[in-house]
C-alpha cells in the first residue's frame, strides 16, 4: 500500500456560469506519479442532509478504497467497479442493496448493471429480490455473454428480471440473502411512514375529487427527491438515491456500473434506469472514431434518465474538446430542456463522469503509460454525494456538491470536477 | 370503407449493392388521394418458410386492415399502431401474445413495447406473462405516465416486468389470460422438441468436456435464428418472430411497437430488445432539428438488438437525405459491423422503418397535408415478412423478402422499399 499524497483535486469555487444557476470548476491538474487507475463514486444525486454527512463520506470512501484496492492487486477496471459498487450496496445508508427503499408491497426490488469499456459487453437485473449484491449479478450476466453460446447454441442473456433473475443468480453460485437481512430501520420505518401519508393523500385526493374539483396534484408532505422520497421533517433518516461508479485501469480500459433500490413506494416490478441499456451507465474505450475513453453512471429520478438515456448521452457529448462545457451542454439540452420531458418542470438527475486518453501533456514518448484522466459530477439535485481516489492516492477524497444558493432543483444545475493525470514512475 | 387501388408499391427487383450481398430497391413513387395515413408491419426476422408463407403473410394483411381502420375512424398513429400489433399477437403463427415460443420452464413470457413520436412517451412491459395483449399493457403504461403524478407526487412507472406488470394490468383492468389458453399446439411441441434436443446437446458436450477436449460449440439440430429455434427438418412448424408496426396518422404523428415472445428456450425472467428503450421501437415526430419524422421496429436476436440499440440508431440515421442508403449504411456499420458486437460472427435482426415529412414535392401551398411517406425494411436473417397498407388502399400488400442467393445470413443484408405521397383530394 502505498503512502503518496492526493494526486487527485477538486477545486470547489462556485463560479455562475449561465443563467440556468450551474456551478463550475476549472479542472485542476495534479502531479504525476506512480499509478495504476482511478476511481469516481457517488451515494446518489437527492438530497444529503448536513447531519448525515458524515456517513455519505463514510462509504464513499470505503467504496473508492475498495476499488483502489483490487487496481493495485493488478486488478482491470471492471473487476474494481464492482468492488466499488458491493461497498456502495452493502451501506445500510444507500438506497442499493442492504437499506434499498421498499415498494408498495413492502419488498426489496433492486436495479444493476455494469457496462465494460474494452469489451463494450454488458449485464442486468431488474426488480431482482432476494440477493445481497444485485450487481454480482449484472457482473456476472456480463462475464457469461463473454464465454460464447449456452448449450444447443442459444445466446446468453444480458437482461434478467425478477424471479428468474433470481433463479439464475442462485444456479450459479450467488447465494440467495433473506428480504428481512437487506430491510433496515431506516427503510422499514421510512416504508411506513410513507404508507401512511401515501394512504391519507389518496384519502384527501378521493375527496377532493368527490367535491368536483377533479383536479390532481401533489399533495401532502412525500416528495420524490431523485429516486427518493423525502418528508420534510424527516430528511435525516431518509434513504439514499441510487450508487454508481466509474473507473480507469491501468491499460486504460474504463468500466462503469449503477445499482438502485429504486423510486420508494414503487409499484412491484417498476424496473429504473439502473436496469436499462444507455440510461443508468455507460463505457467505451476510446477507438478509431473516438478519442476519448468514457464511462458515466447515472442517478435521480429513474424514468427521466431512461426516456433522455443520460448515460449514452453523456457518453457522447464527453467526445467534445471541452470535457466541462459539453457536459454543461448535455445536461442542459439532452437533460433538463430535453424533448423527451417536455411536460416536466422538475427534471430531477445527476451524473458522474470520467474521460482519459494518452493525448495532449500526456502524450510522450517515454511516457507512453501515462494518461490524463478528467473527472466530473453534474447534477440537478438538491445535491449529490460523490467520492475519489487515484491509486497512488493514501486516501479518497469526498464531496457533497449542492446547487447553489437560490438554484432551483429539477431545474438548474451544479457541475464540479478535476484532473487527474496518471503516470509511469519513470519520469 | 373506400375501395380505391393500392397506392403504395414496392419494387421487389433485386439489385446487388456492394459485396456484403445486399440487396435494395429504389423507392417508387406512388399517385395522390384521399389518405389519412399509412401502416408497415412486420411478422419478424427469421426463416419464413414457403409452405406456410400463406399464413404469415395473412396476418400482416389482418394487422394492416386493423391499424386502417383506425386510422379511418379518425384515430391517431398511437391507436392504429396498438390495433395493428393486438392482431399480430393474436395470431397463433407470430412470436408473441398467443403462440409465444415457451420459455426453458415451459412458460410464457412476453416483452412489448410503444412509442409515441408527438408526445415522445413511451410504455413497456418484460417477461409479462398471463396476459393475452402484452402490448395492451404498455400502451396503458404510456397513457397513464401522460396523466401526470400519481398520489402523493409519486412519478408513474413506464417500464413493468414480470409479477408486478401483471398485478399492475389486471389492477387497470386489463383482463387476465391462462397461459393454457395462449399456449398453442405448435409452440407446445416445438417446446417439447427443442428440450429433447437440449437434454441431447449437453449430454454430448458433458461427455466431449470429459473427454478432454473442453471446446464448446453450437451442437445439435437447433440453431438460433433471430429470436426463434429453428431445427433443420422441422422449419414448417416453427413459431415466427418478434412483430412489430409503424404508422402515420393524417396528423403527420408517428408512432411504432413491437412484442415478443422472445427466445424459444429462453431462461425465465430473460428481457429482449421488445421490451428495451431505444432497442425494439422508436417514434420521433419532426421538430425543430430533424426535418423528417421516423418510425422503427425491430426484430431478431433480443441481445445484438439491444447492444447496439438498433431503433433509435436507425432513426438518427432516418435524418440524412437519402433514406435508402441511410438505413443500408445503419445496417452495416451500426449493426454488421457494429463494435458493440465484435465477437460476433453472426448478427440476426432486420428492421422496419417509417419516414415522412411535409417536404420536397409534397410541400405546396394548396396541399399542406401533403405528406411523403418512405417506407423500408432491412434483415440479416434469411428472411423477414412485411405488410404495408395505405388508408386509401382497398387491401394490405403483403411480401416475403429474402437474403439473395449465396447471401450468408448474419453477414449480409437485404433492404427494400418504397414511397407513398399522401394528399389531401383537393388536386
Amino acid at each position: 500500500m502505498e503512502n503518496l499524497e492526493n494526486s487527485a483535486d477538486c477545486k470547489e469555487t462556485v463560479s455562475p456560469l449561465n443563467n440556468s444557476g450551474s456551478t463550475v470548476n476549472s479542472p485542476v491538474p495534479c502531479h504525476d506519479g506512480k499509478a495504476v487507475g482511478f476511481v469516481l463514486v457517488h451515494a446518489g444525486a437527492g438530497y444529503h442532509s448536513e447531519s448525515k454527512a458524515k456517513e455519505y463520506k463514510h462509504v464513499c470512501k470505503r467504496a473508492c478504497q475498495r476499488a483502489v484496492d483490487r487496481l493495485r492487486a493488478g486488478g482491470l477496471a471492471l473487476e474494481a467497479v464492482t468492488a466499488a459498487l458491493m461497498e456502495l450496496e452493502d451501506s445500510p445508508f444507500t438506497n442499493a442493496g442492504t437499506g434499498s427503499n421498499l415498494n408498495l408491497s413492502g419488498e426489496i426490488e433492486c436495479d444493476a448493471s455494469i457496462m465494460d469499456g474494452k469489451s463494450l459487453n454488458y449485464g442486468a437485473v431488474g426488480a431482482l429480490s432476494g440477493i445481497k449484491n444485485p450487481v454480482l449479478v449484472a457482473r456476472r450476466l456480463l462475464s457469461e455473454t463473454q464465454k460464447g453460446k449456452l448449450s444447443a447454441g442459444r445466446i446468453p442473456p444480458c437482461f434478467l428480471v425478477g424471479k428468474g433473475a433470481e433463479q439464475w443468480a442462485i444456479s450459479h453460485g450467488i447465494p440467495a440473502c433473506p428480504t428481512e437481512k437487506m430491510t433496515t430501520k431506516f427503510s422499514l420505518s421510512g416504508y411506513k411512514r410513507n404508507k401512511r401519508k401515501m394512504e391519507l393523500a389518496e384519502q384527501v385526493e378521493t375527496k377532493r375529487k368527490r367535491q368536483s374539483c377533479g383536479h390532481e396534484n401533489d399533495f401532502g408532505g412525500l416528495e420524490p427527491v431523485g429516486d427518493i422520497m423525502v418528508d420534510g421533517e424527516e430528511n435525516n433518516s431518509a434513504c439514499l438515491d441510487t450508487v454508481g461508479a466509474v473507473v480507469v485501469d491501468r491499460e486504460g480500459n474504463v468500466a462503469s456500473a449503477v445499482s438502485s433500490g429504486g423510486l420508494a413506494m414503487k409499484h412491484p416490478g417498476r424496473v429504473g434506469q439502473a436496469a436499462h441499456y444507455g440510461c443508468g451507465c455507460w463505457a467505451e474505450n476510446a477507438r478509431d472514431v473516438s478519442l476519448y475513453s468514457t464511462a458515466v453512471s447515472t442517478s435521480g429520478s429513474g424514468e427521466h434518465l431512461i426516456r433522455t438515456m443520460l448515460a449514452r448521452e453523456c457518453s457522447t457529448a464527453m467526445q467534445a474538446e471541452n470535457a466541462h462545457q459539453a457536459l454543461l451542454e448535455a445536461m442542459q439540452n439532452k437533460f433538463i430542456s430535453s424533448p423527451f420531458l417536455a411536460g416536466e418542470d422538475c427534471v430531477l438527475g445527476g451524473v458522474i463522469v470520467l474521460r482519459c486518453c494518452t493525448c495532449g501533456e500526456a502524450q510522450r514518448s517515454e511516457d507512453i503509460q501515462a494518461l490524463l484522466v478528467e473527472f466530473l459530477w453534474s447534477h440537478t439535485t438538491e445535491s449529490m454525494c460523490v467520492g475519489y481516489m487515484s491509486a497512488q492516492d493514501s486516501k479518497a477524497r469526498t464531496h457533497i456538491s449542492r446547487l447553489p444558493p437560490g438554484a432551483v432543483a429539477g431545474q438548474s444545475l451544479a457541475i464540479e470536477g478535476g484532473v487527474c493525470r496518471l503516470g509511469t514512475v519513470s519520469d
